[in-house]
């Protein structure tokens, strides 16, 4: 049987999110049913809103998903009834591309399921995200959250957790790296303390003075102002991989002078064309990169999450109720975050 | 006691090639005394002849050396007279940086010197290039030649081939990597040959449908007219390494979509603003990377030399006088060489 749900979506473009209810699917033998205890606010979740992405209205969005297992499906076996779990941006993929089949379902060659605006692979029907009082979800694509952590901190490591983790993974980072990240929002904050949890020495670049207080407490090593040309002279050549979180047009040819030998900025934030265009003397002459990354696969989101477990690393959240959402927006498009957004799902209730 | 060599020079931007008398220093005891056999002709002399690049006057370029020992001095143990020797694009370095010690004295912070435009490091002198008679270079940065290679089809190895070798060595090409080449002109044939000589599937992107027959010639495993969108989509994902030796503005966007999962695009010839300007998406949404590579250290330079000597791979040239370059040059830049110009240094006699 469906279950009735109730969730916060947006009906148009640009619409203030309200109250909908809905229907989440007659749970599958491999599904677990999970009550949505809290959900993490992320910059894509207003890219649909606004529709700056392609969106089918209503759309509910959240894929930072904290919540409790109620119920399992027959085939179920790595998950029971009060388990608590998470969800992150993907609930299904094909299986059984290359990349699915090397754990990467992020980068599935037949495209992931996202937990939100994509539609289920098996009966077609839209899917919806954690701004809602429970979510179904194939097994494959539940995490373990480990005793002891903050679960309303954990939500955003569902997404700005992992897609700074897997970069930083990829490109090896480890004790003595030497590693910056640009942007010191969401994702940036998560990439600091995932660095530093990892032994790298990490260094913050930021248009804002203001910001240095907050990443000295948050673990940086080194602050560099980036448009402070000394400042950023006295890095030249420094860094193994540079995480550049910024989620806007910049000039990224700043940065490439500061990259080491054979060094790499990954883009983990920007999807669009560069301006000003890159040039490319520098990476030639120093065998440099300029590389992207989006999210995380399944086995890599629950090493990061087991590894933020023993290691403490959450991240540094601010709780609202979600008849705040909009007012929420609001203050994000203007960074006014410290640094991540999350919905206590418990206040949903008083919209019912 | 310095010694007169007989050369030929750009005496300044554009101006025609001409007889050039002038001294190279007195060997040091680390120098190689080498007459000069062979030169090749690279796209960068012709550059700093026109003073696209920096110069200073009188130039005489050529950086693919191929020659034979006539004296060696003191100190010098790994050479003697009569060995058959390269030189390639650079005669010095720092040695005591971290990419020197590394073996990568292209990348030498502190700037390595270069075959010619460039200046000692020891006596401040003007370096000259190999069109001329004789050269002096300290052992360190001489090549041994192998044994049976053909000598003056093993003159571009010394530029065209290690600025293809180093990154299909770095990005770690073997046996089964798919490795595609973009461009089919000097560096672009030693790509391909080195590609399969690693034991790579090679695909060729060219725009000319008139260069098919000899890409089959030279091994190529498939040929893509990157015209062609059918063709281009038929690629798509295909390549874990894309060498990029176009040396003039073009648009790579293009090619990215044919990276498989992971992969690289490497640009080895050109140094500039990339337009139109890269669009990230797809190397975020493929976790792909556009970077850059120069030439190659003198190790790797080596190991390359004997790869080749040992797999039977040269280039394919046209054997040219000295007193025809500007008719080379003329005809390079219609791109009508297959696929390089060499020099038979013999010919500079009839200068005299």
């Amino acid at each position: 049987m469906t279950m009735k749900v109730l969730g916060y979506a947006a009906h148009a473009a640009k619409s203030a999110l309200a109250p909908y209810n809905f229907e989440r699917r007659e749970p599958r033998s491999d599904d677990v049913v999970i009550e949505i205890l809290y959900c993490g606010v992320c910059h894509s979740d207003l890219h649909h809103v606004n529709e700056d992405w392609i969106t089918t209205y209503p759309v509910v969005p959240g894929h930072e998903i904290i919540g409790r297992v109620v119920s399992v499906g027959k085939q179920v076996t790595s998950f029971k009834v009060g388990d608590q779990v998470g969800v992150g941006c993907m609930v299904d993929s094909c299986q059984y591309c290359k990349p699915c089949k090397a754990g990467l379902e992020q980068y599935c060659e037949e495209g992931n399921t996202l937990t939100y605006n994509g539609f289920d692979r098996h009966d077609h029907m839209p899917t919806y995200g954690g701004y809602s009082e429970k979510i179904v979800v194939s097994d494959k694509f539940v995490l373990k959250i480990p005793e002891g952590i903050d679960l309303a901190a954990a939500a955003p490591l569902l997404c700005a957790g992992i897609t700074t983790w897997s970069p930083l993974k990829h490109w090896q980072v480890k004790k003595g790296s030497k590693v910056a990240v640009v942007g010191l929002g969401g994702l940036g904050h998560m990439a600091l303390k995932l660095a530093k949890g990892l032994g790298a020495n990490v260094t913050l670049f930021t248009r804002s003075p203001d910001k240095e207080e907050d990443a000295w407490r948050l673990g940086a090593d080194n602050i560099v102002i980036s448009t402070d040309e000394a400042q950023m002279a006295a890095v030249n050549g420094q860094f193994d991989l540079i995480i550049d979180t910024v989620p806007y047009v910049h000039d990224i040819n700043l940065y490439i002078p500061t990259l080491s030998l054979s060094g790499t900025i990954v883009l983990v934030g920007f999807l669009g064309d560069l301006q000003p265009t890159l040039n490319t003397a520098p990476l030639v002459m120093g065998r440099k990169a300029v590389a992207g990354s989006v999210i995380g696969g399944i086995a890599e989101t629950q090493e990061m999450l087991d590894f933020c477990g023993k290691q403490g690393i959450t991240a540094d959240i601010e709780l609202i109720n979600m008849q705040d959402i909009d007012k929420a927006f609001k203050r994000m498009l203007k960074s006014d975050v410290k640094y991540r957004f999350v919905i206590d799902m418990a206040s949903l209730k008083a919209s019912e």
